[in-house]
């Protein structure tokens, strides 16, 4: 892979981090799933997750009714290519969540580790892993940990 | 338009962006200013906006007095390229107010939609919406909204 | 340098500050001195810094231990060359801040004024100044300012 192409395929795949945060605040589920490939992976959280594209739009239910409004900020996008068509993307999120019930806004601060591949033309996750850091009035009360050295 | 240029484009595009927050978080309205381009038009919230610079100029007013500090973090920057020239750029914000008086910070989460256009070398805005995704003791009451799905 | 090259570095340099939140948030002081060259200089705040690798490794410790977690957010990096290999970089960064102890978080808005250096094709930080837009509760009393116009 070339220099060229790699500045061009990391902005694609930083696109589609943007993609799914927008789809999400916009509570537009069908448009966040067609960004996951059929057999992907998901975890949340423990217990919290899916394999597989069908599984996968479970978890999606209830965005709209659950929450009033969400923003999802990403940065610090770091890509590592494996190859031409797969790649490992480290990211942080802060995402804030304004809740249908009276209650707090759940803020969460965390790590997004994903393996993207490119289908077709397009970059989509094979798996999205979400790592909490912190969290403040949160409505998920399990997370997976980043690892922090004690 | 080819791929080596789209890539050098959107990093000036980005850098408007990141100016306009710059100049706005230090006070220099007459810099952010230069970055409109003269016929723009801007829109904060219904009833708060702008036709044309000098009348931007005049919403600029009061930024000096009103907040002690502003911070304004943006990200998720998508840029479309129209033609060589001209962009649409969807981008999210968060931006934390401290008032001159005593009360507590406003916070606004919000999505940029800006139109820009290179005009003698300088991509500038030539449109820019501000639409709110929610906010917290922010002192402007009304907003655009962002069409999040019910 | 030419265009493509220039798109490469600024990647670089970018991975450069995503890796000093990186390990910052992961306590992993060791990985975070080796970003910096030999002769740095360190400012976060007035009589809060560092010049040189051994003085400043001495200001990274107790993170481990004064913090439960944080989380550094950069955004807005603006990378203007001096030449091949030597750069001046302006970016924001929101930084939340759990303490051991029981008390609020720490938020800290600022700017990084950096001046960082290739060696042996790695960019390095060779002088780094945090600068203070506004904090809330954060235990720094003092700090660097910005410079916001009156």
């Amino acid at each position: 892979m070339d220099d060229l192409s790699k500045l061009i395929e990391e902005r694609a795949i930083a696109r589609l981090l943007y993609d799914y945060s927008y789809y999400l605040d916009m509570n537009r589920p069908s448009e966040m799933a067609a960004l996951f490939v059929d057999e992907c992976k998901v975890s949340y959280a423990p217990n919290f997750g899916a394999e597989g594209i069908e599984a996968y739009k479970k978890t999606l239910e209830g965005i709209g009714t659950f929450f009033r409004a969400t923003s999802h900020h990403n940065s610090n996008i770091c890509v590592d290519f494996i190859d031409d068509t797969v790649a490992n993307v480290r990211s942080i999120v802060l995402a804030i969540h304004r809740y249908a019930k009276e209650r707090s806004d759940g803020i969460l601060y965390g790590q997004y580790i994903d393996r993207v591949r490119k289908v077709d033309h397009l970059w989509k996750f094979e798996s999205r892993e979400l790592r909490t850091t912190m969290a403040t009035d949160y409505h998920v009360r399990q997370s997976n940990p980043i690892g922090r050295a004690p």
